[in-house]
């Protein structure tokens, strides 16, 4: 029984890892164990812990390149949501099998997941292996994510999780698009079932100009009043915030999510990394949409977001390399509860194998450093989540099938809605 | 005789393509022509013009991952310049031949140099087959790139290169590292032997302040004054114009350089991108070296340049995907004058494959798009220059030779001086 990886470089050296039952038993030099399966990295790979990806829309790859280049209120109101109103649990299903492939093909072990069709979304990724947290969204101008529903779609979603990769969140779209009883509503239901709350936050500068409008209050005081605010928040890019507000984040400790390459793309603003980080806050990352993006790779997401603090702040020693990987997997890690997000004996076996000999990792004079500035989500060649390998030399099982059906998804979404690029 | 591209897609659409004599001869739907080979796409591969990489110094690439997240001046004082005062010809030799082998294997087909032993940088180059404009430095405190120096340098370069792939270019590192004198014997020299001038201009503020202090004047209005300035200049960075700067430049019709990844990683500042194009001035990418981005992925460098425009300008509409291509191809080819830079009948063949079935890809809605923002550089299979394949299915001759010899440079350059990173 077990899993014994042979000569894989961990933290510089080169070591043996013991995985049995999910979790890393054994961590050392020349393990003398009995395995049913071996590999032998000889060397040539380095273990690191799966990546986190703690903000996306993974079906929203279905819509990649569709529809570029407009602000955010327009992208989603005359392109987006017209699309999506189209949407079936099918194409979610297919949608969200794409992404996880592609999120695999870069590193990524676990996600935090807002979309439609949840129950599909559950399904498309148990099959896949992967661990996420499956939120329930809650929007109101549409009845089947309100209130009422959501609470029947919680009863049946938790029967069919397993409770152990998949979990489910409850995801408010956002206070622009949930109404202040249904946001009292989410935060005693979360409490309620113990679930994370993940929202979409002061995006953008006219989000904040309309919370100001309707509630007198900037958001986080909006949501710091209705008691909404603690340790089970997923915050996704938090950008527009005053003093006053990163004063009552650093008192409630929710979890912020950064998505520089969404945040520069829409032109909605650069994430205070700093400032938030002082305060003590957990930050993590996420990729947003395979659509504002468009790319579902963390690797090359960290590099963007390290470099584009370092440029905001004209300091060399912003998010730096080893933090950047902190990012990528402890905070992550600790954001979604995972358990993972660290190589330790007992720990879960959510691991990576990165190919050193890619190009950009030589001369190999500092693999740190190159993993979070030179290389990109192709330099990882096999995927462990849970113990279980899901990747191997790159390749996972059904991809083909995968790319063939979200393709005709696509087509089929696509077909009768304008088309500014060619489709 | 010739090489017969078949059914590659081009513009969307499947081609076949014929190359003889370095040249793009014939572009078609089912060529009818007899060819000494023949690769058959099967409409899996996409075809682009090879991408300009219009900064770069090469052979640093040795450091790749040394001394990360320090400011310019320190970082160049204190960490680089004493490796490079070590620093051997068989050094820049293999450490330009990695760097080719990076720019290859993400679809670089010329670049423009500028670093220390231009001879062995030719003969690297040369080797490896791509386009180059080699520098020949000039800077004031190495004796053997001053003036005297470079005229005899220039001779012997001149009579080894073969004029077709490889040509010369004059640089003068910057305004604060080479005198008004030599300068002015820069311009003069280039002149009289129709030469580009390779030049980073106004990367810091420090630079400008440096400046103003010393000549009375901002760097673009003191290299007015001297006669420097025309459409043979390449000028890298750009970053700190003032109004009546960007005027002259507007006059003077430069070449302006971006390097994005650079820029924001020694927090030197953002390229007034919008500005200076709608000046009509001809704007170009580079990556700089890769210890200071640390990629040599032009792919990967023009998202971040596009990203960092439309948040910067917090409008998404800047920089466009089909901007983007132009800018790694035409404006590059027009910068360097290879004469390349676009598909046509007639020109020269220096074109990249992109693998269409890579998982950034899917689905196939907007390659264009895909290509610019969702892409890395590992999307390029293969590589023609001058008509000759130089990568073939990402393989390319005596890799691993250069791999391991500039492993050895590494390791002996990095041997006798302290390191603040794990070799």
């Amino acid at each position: 029984m077990g899993l014994l990886l042979k000569n894989i470089i961990f933290q510089e050296k080169e070591r043996d890892i013991f995985i049995r039952k999910g979790k890393i038993e054994k961590i050392g030099k020349n393990l003398n164990v009995r395995a049913k399966e071996k590999i032998d990295c000889q060397g040539r790979k380095a273990v690191l812990p799966g990546l986190i990806n703690c903000h996306t829309h993974s079906a929203m790859v279905l819509f990649r390149g569709y529809a570029d280049d407009l602000p955010l209120k327009k992208w989603l109101e005359e392109k987006i949501w017209p699309l999506e109103a189209r949407l079936s649990r099918e194409d979610v299903y297919w949608g969200t099998k794409l992404a996880c492939l592609e999120m695999l093909k870069s590193g990524t072990t676990a996600f935090n997941e807002m979309y439609f069709f949840p129950e599909a979304q559950a399904e498309a990724v148990r099959e896949m292996g992967l661990r996420a947290k499956i939120g329930l969204p809650l929007i109101d101008f549409l009845p089947e994510y309100r209130p009422k529903s959501i609470e029947k779609l919680y009863q049946r979603l938790k029967r069919v999780l397993d409770g152990n990769r998949l979990s489910i969140a409850l995801a408010p779209h956002s206070i622009y698009t949930v109404s202040r009883e249904n946001l009292i509503w989410a935060k005693d239901f979360a409490k309620k079932h113990n679930l994370p709350l993940h929202l979409h936050l002061s995006e953008t500068e006219q989000e904040v100009e309309e919370c100001l409008l309707k509630y007198k209050k900037r958001p986080v005081e909006f949501l710091e009043e209705i008691g909404f605010l603690g340790n089970n928040c997923l915050l996704a890019h938090s950008i527009w915030l005053s003093d006053k507000e990163i004063a009552l984040l650093s008192k409630r400790k929710p979890h912020l999510i950064y998505n520089p390459c969404s945040n520069l793309k829409l032109g909605s603003g650069i994430f205070s990394y700093l400032k938030l980080k002082r305060e003590g806050l957990n930050i993590c990352l996420g990729t947003d949409s395979a659509v504002s993006n468009n790319s579902l790779d963390l690797i090359r997401e960290i590099k963007v977001g390290s470099l584009l603090q370092k440029g905001a702040e004209r300091s060399q020693k912003v998010l730096p390399a080893k933090e950047a990987l902190e990012i990528l997997t402890k905070n992550g890690a600790r954001a979604l509860r995972t358990g993972a997000g660290e190589i330790r004996e007992g720990g879960p076996a959510d691991l990576i194998f990165v190919d050193l000999e890619k190009i950009y990792f030589q001369p190999p004079i500092n693999f740190l450093s190159s993993f979070v500035y030179s290389a990109s989500g192709e330099c990882v060649s096999d995927v462990i989540c849970g113990g279980k390998i899901i990747m191997r030399e790159r390749r996972i099982e059904g991809e083909k099938e995968i790319i063939r059906k979200s393709k005709e998804r696509a087509r089929g979404l696509l077909r009768n809605v304008h088309l500014n690029n060619k489709a």
